[in-house]
């Protein structure tokens, strides 16, 4: 190969993300310099924080430059290295981007064993979304047995992890997730005790019907419509992980009404951003790749073919289209 | 004295409370058992908590009765007694309720000391509001020297203590409050380094330009516009205690439309009720109450004069009408 693809931010949007956002670039590989490593992309991992990243507004990173290519995690195989850390063939999970080759100082990029856990998962389960899963839950919310804990998004990357380490400690799980074909997933495949689903038109009914005891802990991936009706139910001194807003991304509004409930309910509501707490990465690692490779952690993956289809991927994931982990398979 | 007067919850409020709530009774004065402290009040404290004490609705505390003495934390002398602990004389804080006089099995009744303090201060900075400002701040926001804090209601009884504690930590220090006057007395007599008049009409420039740095803590007693507005300043990791929400407490919505910054700022917001933090009373109250003996926590009273205004009185502090702590002399 002399030439490979990447995916650029053309410009940002105005309101809903379009594909004319992305442009589809080919560019020359590079000569490598000493110390570093080319990195042939495997898959590439679409998530919804990179929909905050393509807005030039203050948050916890700086902005997707205009023109650049589009931030994002990748797992591939070395196909070339002058770093005394990596050789040709290792399997490689590192930032590489919307991209199908990338290179690297290596500071970025970590070795990981397939042996046991498949190579996509290391974007997944075993990776920023596990992580993100494990972080909220365990550090957060710090469920105790019996509490209820509700998470929305429940059959995303994310989501279904939450739940299913909720259940490991021994609470009841309800889930909240966009039609019944993933709430079926969700209890059936996932092992939540209950699955609404936001679409069924009685959401708040749906929650108290599911939480007869209230909920203790609330993962919160969605805001808007949906964490106001479990925020209605809430418990005493109850614990919201605030990971993601979705709902809004977008740029619809999204207040919270039941502003109330968290004074009168003592809850304690903390946004995290999983990047933030890697001393911990070993710790939750650990945990999620013993389920994973044991198969007590089960997830499911969408996968678009090819970079070209990646910007129509992201779309959809925006959209909820994508059932568990979008990917974009790169080889 | 053979009867006296208290006041009774009639109905309940829809929407804006009304004095037709509230209901003045003759009753006569018991004849003490034994193991009882009969108390003639001398002040009641007006608070907004017990707005949302009047609606029937699930909260932190069981709904004020109907037809019963209105709550409320009171100060006075003991006029008889036949319990061990108590004698004629004694000066007692207590929540003897909407009332002229009240008696006690002892529980909440607690004998002060008005050499340095007095007697008012009790029900003010050296009582509940204060000892709320002291646990907000000191427990959840967790001043560093140098942080930026902003409080809501400044003037209040709450508020202006919060952000004296907060000076003397070493922060700067931005209320927000109704009104010049208001803000003239936060700034020249509290010492806060600015004050927002939240009717001033430029909100959110007014917010940015007295916290040219960000905002590190918000104690908020308000909610609304008012906390949109500071929320959209908050510095990464900063700290929300979320003690009032009183522009909503007659049933106007009261959204947070500032959701998204609660995520990208990594914010913590905590709702608390200061009453089950009694194992911190000692400490708090210890370093308020020497700093109110020793002139350095100030504090303005607004008095309402008798029993039979206290309706009225309540219903101005709803209003923003009070400055300072709302009182009602019952002597």
């Amino acid at each position: 190969m002399t030439s490979y693809q990447h995916v650029v931010l053309a410009s940002r949007p105005k309101g809903v993300v379009s594909v004319d956002n992305f442009r589809l670039e080919t560019v020359a590989v590079p000569v490598l310099q000493e110390g570093q490593v080319l990195v042939r992309n495997h898959y590439l991992s679409l998530d919804p924080y990179m929909r905050m990243r393509m807005e030039d507004v203050k948050s916890y990173a700086a902005p997707q430059a205009l023109n650049e290519v589009m931030i994002g995690g990748t797992v591939g195989e070395v196909v070339d290295s002058k770093h005394a850390k990596f050789a040709v063939g290792d399997v490689v999970v590192g930032m590489l981007g919307w991209s199908e080759m990338g290179w690297s100082d290596g500071a970025l990029l970590k070795k990981v064993d397939t042996t046991h856990i498949p190579q996509s998962a290391y974007l997944g389960a075993v990776g920023m979304p596990g992580m993100t899963a494990w972080y909220g839950l365990t550090q957060i919310i710090q469920p105790k047995e019996g509490d209820t804990i509700a998470v929305s998004a429940a059959s995303g990357a994310v989501g279904s992890a939450v739940g299913q380490l909720a259940k490991q400690r021994g609470c009841r799980v309800i889930g909240i997730a966009g039609g019944q074909e993933k709430c079926a997933y969700v209890v059936d495949e996932l092992g939540f005790d209950a699955c609404i689903d936001y679409k069924g038109g009685k959401l708040y009914a749906d929650v108290k019907a599911a939480a007869p005891n209230g909920i203790d802990g609330l993962f919160e991936n969605v805001g808007g419509v949906v964490m106001d009706a479990v925020l209605a139910r809430m418990n005493p001194f109850g614990r919201i992980a605030l990971c993601g807003l979705i709902s809004g991304y977008d740029g619809e509004p999204m207040p919270i009404h039941n502003t109330r409930v968290i004074l009168s309910m003592r809850l304690t509501m903390q946004g995290f951003i999983v990047s933030e707490h890697m001393d911990l990465w070993p710790q939750g690692l650990t945990e999620l790749g013993t389920l994973v490779a044991t198969g007590k952690l089960t997830y499911r993956e969408t996968v678009a073919d090819g970079l070209a289809a990646a910007p129509e991927a992201f779309l959809g994931l925006l959209r909820g289209k994508n059932f568990g982990k979008q990917l974009v398979k790169l080889i």
